[in-house]
């Protein structure tokens, strides 16, 4: 069931800290580290600091964006600072935890994401999570190492895990029960993508001046956890939408 | 509050160790860290690791004994891993969060001690100790580095000191934060209504079989809560796909 979970560093600079997460990890029972575009990797700082997680290093996958690290997930959550410019669901690292460990028991992929040392993730990264996760710590000193960010995020994954074991806590959950499997990231980029277009293509949205309008239906479609069989009565939507837009006399699908 | 508690590192051998104990402390808000018989310090890598919390680093106590170390403290919490031959009152992370934040807001002297990277801590230390806490890992892979250890019992205690700061209502919301007011079920209801016509105009429903299609959306966008904001961008879409079904050619709104 962890395996269902991958962790995501996003254009890390220190190789330290990449060592420093696989070993976080694999303390914490993770196994599936992704590198996007690391500054150095491999490299023997980050083997000196996995001390002993060289498992997990040697099967780390580098890949050139956060779209591709995010290939066939359902659930995606990104670190942030607290304050952005559009707020976005937030969670904390025991509510990450106890979400993530519920998605990757029923089969799903799941992502936890973390940005650069200095910079954290950007505005468009953090639009392709769905939840933003946010470590509460002291203001006058925010920005956690980011070996020491995976690390709580794993615990509380692992902490999560654990009580899951027990029948208890099974209960706890909040969740509605599923209809269907949930669409993947790159499902939802085919109809974001689709969207935009049709937005365009209908006169709403100006290319020119897309304002955040894009970002703000990421966010609401993000929220509802869209399932397959959802995604394809939007996306039929869209279709016929485009059609009318083109002037084409519509055809039902059952004529 | 946070002020009476108090970090004990044991024969620490790795400088860079104390400094990422003193970061990962400062961001969750503690302060004063004490060293039992260091193999090196003050140290370049310690300041480095740290990436300032120099203020921790330049009030830390280096004593000569952990007897000396724990001067004055009424609690007294030593990590552990888990099989011990002598049986010891148990806390996980959690618990003792807790424990630590109670003594410390009754103004009571607490101390975290944590052991030597490779040996942890002496059974003469341990004993010296109210309660072991052990960190749940992996078993394959269970030694922790030393400031990972100190961060997830800090993040600990911050969450418990954080959630005696908050109402006990506020904290058991798990809503993330809204940016705006949810629309009203009458809102919601013209939105449906709305939807439905427009999906008649475009071809996509077929009002003499209509299915479950509505009842699917409904479901879609009831999960996420529509806000308000967001209730004007889905009523503006239908509008201009309206438009565009009558082929009437689109205005842009800023135009």
């Amino acid at each position: 069931m962890l395996q269902n979970i991958r962790v995501v560093l996003v254009g890390t600079t220190h190789p330290g800290n990449i060592g420093g997460a696989a070993r976080a990890m694999k303390n914490m029972g993770l196994t599936r580290l992704v590198l996007v575009e690391p500054r150095v990797f491999p490299s023997p700082e980050a083997d000196a600091r996995a001390s002993g997680a060289d498992d997990i290093l040697a099967s780390t996958q580098v890949v050139a964006s956060l779209e591709e690290a995010l290939t066939g997930c359902s659930l995606v959550l990104g670190t942030s600072a607290r304050d952005r410019s559009l707020p976005w669901p937030m969670l904390n690292p025991r509510e990450s935890g106890v979400k993530v460990v519920e998605q990757a028991a029923q089969g799903l992929e799941v992502a936890l994401v973390f940005g650069r040392e200095h910079a954290g993730l950007t505005n468009d990264e953090l639009q392709r999570c769905h939840f933003h996760v946010h470590i509460a710590s002291n203001p006058d000193f925010s920005s956690l190492n980011l070996a020491a960010a995976v690390q709580v995020l794993s615990y509380e994954v692992r902490t999560a895990w654990l009580a899951g074991q027990v029948p208890v806590n099974a209960q706890a959950s909040n969740q509605p029960a599923r209809e269907s499997e949930l669409a993947t990231m790159d499902e939802m980029e085919g109809f974001y993508a689709h969207l935009e277009q049709t937005l365009v293509a209908i006169g709403f949205l100006d290319p020119e001046k897309p304002r955040h309008l894009m970002a703000r239906l990421r966010r609401l479609y993000g929220r509802s956890e869209v399932e397959r069989p959802e995604l394809s009565i939007l996306r039929g939507i869209l279709t016929e939408t485009q059609k009318a837009a083109r002037g084409e006399p519509h055809k039902r699908k059952d004529q």
